[in-house]
């Protein structure tokens, strides 16, 4: 068997990247985190854990591999993110119909915030 | 509410790499697939989706982000992703007590398959 647990983030400021994640996504600490690595994970819900990994790594754009964060007020949570350090990227060629924002994490990790004010996962009864 | 719902992958070849991922997690198409994007999930398990956007991307290691995918027979899990088109990094400074190797995707997006046999979350009734 193999289970995607946890998505790694190479960081520079773990503390810093730790903070934002765990009041982005209502994570907590999973194991108490060393000089250069922590896993959070989610205070109740059902989703993967975050590991902050203080690694060096250069930023590309676009990148390999990013984020899709479901939220069921986009506005709102984007709002709340950027008060939390990230930020929203200016998109030039967004369609109208785009579901999607692109914002960056405070060292610069992209990911995407959907909006899914319908999307059956919220609901832990149901299936996604 | 946010919710990491999705791991996006830059692909090249969308259906080959919706066949390994589907072989390696054992995961089925969410959605019919597009020729530039597709959405897989578990067919059973509790773990996120991973979603295939053709798009371009440059590969640099180390990754600023990549998966850590837990198995409970590592030997064995690389064994079976190999045949399906992985390949194992080799790792000179590897410690004798480190309990995951480095493999790679046929398009080299690097992940880690980390040997937890006795993990609690392979029950699905135990909080991970």
């Amino acid at each position: 068997m193999l289970k995607i647990v946890s998505i790694v983030i190479r960081v520079t400021d773990l503390p810093a990247q730790s903070r934002f994640w765990q009041a982005a996504l209502d994570y907590v600490e999973r194991d108490p985190a060393s000089d250069d690595w922590g896993v959070l994970k989610p205070r109740d819900a059902d989703a993967p854990c975050i590991a902050l990994d203080v690694h060096r790594s250069e930023r590309v754009l676009p990148p390999r591999i990013h984020l899709d964060v479901y939220a069921d007020d986009q506005a709102a949570e984007a709002s709340r993110l950027t008060e939390l350090g990230a930020r929203v990227i200016p998109w030039d060629d967004r369609p109208d119909d785009a579901d999607y924002i692109v914002m960056e994490d405070p060292e610069g990790n992209r990911f995407c915030v959907v909006d899914r004010p319908d999307w059956p996962g919220w609901d832990p009864s149901q299936s996604a």
